[in-house]
């Protein structure tokens, strides 16, 4: 039987002195009403989120999660998340969970209710869906033009394209539209072609000996999966970069994978129906540091 | 004393054969929770809206937001709304307001909770705010780029352009820009330098005897106000078109103004600090027709 939780959270000011914020939460029954149609985040989508990958008990990864949410807040505007309230609720919200097997938590900022005194926060937990497939299988991609060219992050911020923001409506339609196209997902590329991302993850490809992944210059939001990815095969005397990729590249990698929180590491098997060859040995490898307790 | 009002909608499927949808209907207290945490709405701006005008008690052009909600579910794979069961719902909110003033109603049609079975559908009905200082002293605007070139819709379309989603992170982000530039409100341009619409407003331009507005090419969301000033105006015997417009010609225009159901025709009075004349006669018979019951 799947678990599901849930914690409201009563967002305390960056600078709050506090080092106790239990009296700040309020575990609720996920499945019941807890937000009201005035919320921001319903209404507009305005509001930010980060998904944490729990394993056997352990939150994935805490702090670089907690400093994107900040930086999304920034470039939205939203007042900055107090990190250690963030903390105790994650804490929280875990102590009403399993113990073993994989999760999921996120972390949501929503502009609050319009017209209202406050942001509005709140923490879900969640049993993970099985990806075991995705891991050892592996995953056919399509490739999405995303719109933009490269320069837009740069000239227009007010695109928020750096921001983890609740407007995935986007993201939501390119997956379904890989799903049209008989594939399980996709990978944004530019409209001047350059790889950026996929509508929840990020994009790793290995040429040879070397790991590379988009350069993030702010056309995508920096994967924390794919960094911790990134410093266990530096810890490994591997060589590792970050680079603008041709979307003309892609089928040339040896392999690609699309790496996330919960997900973790898919190997893709196709893309834009090219077969890929997927090195299930490293993929495996992968996976079992991405399961390992990481900090 | 402002009014709100709030009513949840079980979603008929759009072949339903009944013709009282009232069963359908549970008027709630929009202060009080409604929607749960697991909604897509507020995960992920997964979901669709309209804004209708509502002027002592008429709730104004109900068949052209039906037909645009209708238009965005298709374009974001949501269920056909049926439409006979919105109409109700709208008459069964505004039973609840006051048979006096501007108000406005939103529609909202949200792809339900996660994993659930269904859509979430709600319609709120509030006071609008005083728009009377828009309406005559104007508005000061900043051009914007989205970003998009104007190829993109065409060959993008899960970028959902011409659906109004509830994604809508990036129009406020856009506000708030104008408004840190001393601005009120901003009109996007597309990144190959075409006038495409404001972030909740249609873009109008009069050159001499001519009124023009952006093409609807999948770009821009059509605006009903729009469509009806446009309507009023050829009815008048004036000269109406629908252009692709430079961004250079915004400021060589006799006058601009933006067009929004609630807001109504709103003067532009400065356009990036270069000033426009402001018609102030003409804008308030716009008004005037925009205020009187229409369907």
């Amino acid at each position: 039987m799947a678990w599901r939780y849930a914690l409201m959270i009563d967002p305390a000011a960056s600078d709050d002195p506090r080092t106790d914020f239990s009296e700040t939460f309020t575990v609720i029954d996920p499945a019941t009403p807890a937000l009201s149609v005035g919320e921001l985040s319903t209404q507009r989508g305005d509001g930010i989120f980060e998904s944490i990958g729990v394993v056997d008990g352990h939150p994935q990864e805490v702090e670089p999660h907690l400093a994107r949410l900040a930086h999304s807040a920034q470039l939205c505007d939203l007042p900055a998340p107090h990190a250690e309230q963030w903390r105790q609720a994650i804490a929280r919200a875990l102590a009403e969970g399993p113990a073993e097997g994989e999760g999921v938590i996120k972390l949501i900022l929503s502009r609050g209710v319009e017209h209202g005194p406050a942001p509005t926060a709140w923490v879900t937990a969640a049993q993970a869906a099985d990806n075991t497939a995705a891991r050892t299988r592996g995953i056919r991609v399509v490739t999405l033009d995303r719109g933009y060219d490269s320069g837009a992050p740069a000239r227009a911020p007010w695109l928020l394209l750096g921001a983890k923001t609740l407007s995935y409506a986007v993201n939501m339609a390119a997956i379904r539209e890989a799903k049209r196209r008989g594939a399980d997902d996709a990978i944004f590329v530019s409209s001047d072609g350059v790889v950026l991302e996929a509508p929840t993850a990020s994009v790793v490809l290995r040429f040879g000996d070397r790991f590379v992944t988009p350069e993030p210059t702010g056309a995508i939001l920096q994967g924390t999966t794919q960094v911790s990815l990134f410093d266990h095969l530096r810890a490994e005397g591997r060589d590792v970069a970050y680079e603008a990729i041709p979307a003309a590249d892609l089928v040339k990698a040896d392999a690609v994978w699309l790496l996330s929180s919960v997900r973790l590491a898919a190997p893709v098997t196709a893309i834009d129906g090219a077969e890929i060859v997927v090195d299930a040995a490293l993929t495996a490898s992968f996976n079992d540091y991405l399961l390992s307790p990481r900090d």
